[in-house]
């Protein structure tokens, strides 16, 4: 499905730059999808910064993060590429991945206190955000997570949640599709800023009970929200004059709109 | 009387984006404003988020908060049209709502403390800022005001006051007209602002005397400061390449200062 | 000289703009000049927000605050014009005052708590910031300025200083000239911002000794750090697309640079 | 060699606007770099706002700070010269030298609190970072850098360090070369802001183990993430419509992609 292959790549270049107008992820951070054909692979940026990347810098990798072809000359891939590729292989629910050093989220990375749900939207959180340590397997490390084990390992902390906060690095947020990727990384972040600024009021901070978080979390993910979230960030980028050049399919908003609906459904299925 | 219609759809959308442009509406959040000739209706966009909104997304709602005209295909409405609906109900000196999730805010929604005016420009907060928590009455919920009983709760809780808070959720902030409410929205969001800085100085807050309090609220409800507001909010919202689309009378100024001079005056009458 | 006369009023719609552009003046807020071969007038915008305001908006004032001329049909002026016309009358040393209700001021304005100067810039806050309270003479008011007393009540506060906070409502800045105004404006308000974040740290502040305020203050009103800061400030301008519009002498660079010559120069005589 | 110094102002006018139009550098500050064939000498704007400068701006001057020709009529250098000079001089490892007053930063220059690295990006502070206050052995000054002792008095607290903290006044950071200079200017910056946030939070900081910091250090100083940073700085530039004019040699992007590489290398020979 060639045309499917061309969407997905068009919608993961305007994944990767809302998330950096929107202001979470600066020069590093990475956002992935997986193939929307062959679950046994996923779709990344060549190395350069999300913010920048078009449709055609996406290229396919397999689940252990080796390129399907091999890279053109003078083409890099991302250093942390573990990431994505082995949560893939851990959670085959799990389409679309972010990598970031937001920063509202780091002083919770650095502080190590805990992410609570404080409003309806920062349900999206989940409803526990473990955090993963690189120093308590592999010691002293320039913090990256370079190797397949160490990609492991961070896999696991995330367990069956959908964040994981990494300690003095950044964060990484999954999602069962590129709409919800962008939705969760989002509100999670502004849920952050919001814990950080209610605590300087000094008064116990009074989080969504486990009912209110499931509850508002499901009503954030129908259909209605994410399409309207959706048409919003991405007419933001459009009018910012940061819309990715994409593939010539572009120009058929009905074949477009279909596509649309794809990538919905195949998050909603699973 | 059409034309005062398609003046009042195009001054709405132009306050959808205000609001939005100025920091304060993000994705979600809406603004209504009552029919101008038949109260017992009001006017509010379809689902979308108020940055986008143009005046041919205004649709009519009944005050039960039914649409007077069925939706067109694939269109669909705010899912919190109560909120506005029971307001209007409940208060006939009411003709605009904005609700919002302004990040500001926030902080005072979840811990429960106090919105108290600061400077002269936040006595627009009123006397008082009653809270309300969906938790009393309806337990656990998604958080969102989705049924009339709700609606009508929020209502009561807001009582003769002009803003109210939603505990983990939210504002509701409501004026005698949509210049008004664009006023109150953003100078009780730079109230908000400004005593969560203040607060950080460790000191005790200096409101306004409840004199103070009321004599600077009816000074900035007069004409001159009004009128100056609300150009300046539009006339960024122009330079910011960010005005709506609208009806063709936009193009006789006679026309549309009358139209003004109309909308200031309904609101001065009630 | 009606030359000079047209291009003080393009510097003070510039002035207007720049300290609105900054960050600092929202919809209301004021900056004035005192005329450039008068001194027994001032010039100030009509009544609208200083971010839109044209050189074609200014008009001129006795000190007394009355109109040299009537103002034409629909035109008003600002409210609190007695906080220009008391100041000028008693301080003949300054030219150049603005008024304004900067985020950043105030939390100091509300709580009481004294701004030092806590780093080269921040000297420009000057040797000592006075308080002004409108309840100490005048008891429960809107808090603004509008009677002659009250705008010579100001005045006796701000006495021989070029900074006065007003209790609950704003600032007002003095200067000898409008480029040491805007450069004041700019940077009072940057040494409160400082001020704001060195206090979370909760350390004791640090601030200049008398000797090292005295000196930087005197080196910053230097003629090159005086130019190369409206430069910065006036090119920004022109690049956000927010020059205003001015006479037609702006088209003769040279006479231009004779005129700015001039303004620095005026402000060094005193 | 015309074509590489022709180069090297090109990019010294891109890093100065760069690190300002990021937030950094306002009004003052400045940013040299030592000059590409003769170590002897430096290369830094005219007496300008490092957000204006062009290519034709950048001049030539001796290690003791003496301009190599005279400056033309008109045309002033910067007050405080001496900071660069005197660190090449003392320091042949460095080869590019940035100035500011950053408002993060300010908060430790006025309370002497520690800098220390809370994140991978933030090992760019480097292991340690001196203090130096002009108090000490100046006394009362206004604050600036502007004798040759005074210089030489911040180069010898700088010591074999990356990055100097004056008090009451600012920050110097030294790099092999001008892309490490903007990397490491803007990613102690960034940690700058870290630190203040995490530490409102009111839990003991975990800063980076000493190893942590020297690993993170090495690979943010490897060629991928050195060339992924500029190259989204740099266009974020010319998105921002701010990128310098420069000379004719830029249409060759051929010679462009060597120059750079030289750049690189010259950085990574020492």
């Amino acid at each position: 499905m060639p045309d499917n292959l061309a969407l997905a790549r068009l919608d993961l270049a305007i994944a990767n730059r809302i998330v950096s107008v929107e202001g979470i992820i600066d020069a590093f951070g990475h956002v992935s999808m997986r193939h929307p054909s062959r679950p046994d692979r996923y779709l990344i940026s060549r190395s350069r910064s999300p913010e920048l990347v078009e449709a055609a810098d996406i290229l396919e990798y397999t689940l252990d993060s080796e390129p399907v072809k091999p890279l053109p000359k003078g083409i890099r891939g991302y250093g942390e590429l573990v990431i994505h590729g082995e949560i893939y292989k851990a959670r085959p629910d799990v389409n679309a991945v972010a990598h970031h050093h937001g920063m509202a989220f780091l002083p919770f990375c650095n502080s190590g206190e805990e992410l609570v749900p404080l409003y309806h939207m920062g349900a999206q959180i989940g409803p526990k955000v473990p955090f993963w340590d690189s120093r308590d397997e592999f010691g002293d490390t320039n913090l990256l997570v370079l190797k397949p084990e160490e990609g492991r390992s961070l896999a696991r902390a995330l367990g069956r949640h959908w964040l994981v906060l990494m300690r003095r690095h950044g964060a990484t947020v999954a999602a069962r599709n590129l709409t919800e990727l962008v939705f969760r990384t989002i509100y999670s972040y502004r849920n952050a800023e919001l814990q950080l600024t209610t605590r300087t009021l000094g008064h116990p901070l009074s989080p969504l009970t486990p009912g209110e978080q499931r509850l508002a979390w499901e009503r954030n993910l129908e259909p209605r929200p994410q399409a309207r979230a959706w048409e919003y960030w991405s007419i933001r980028l459009r009018k910012a004059g940061q819309y990715p050049a994409g593939p010539k399919t572009r120009a058929k908003p009905a074949a477009r709109r279909r596509a649309a609906k794809t990538r919905t459904a195949r998050g909603k299925r699973r």
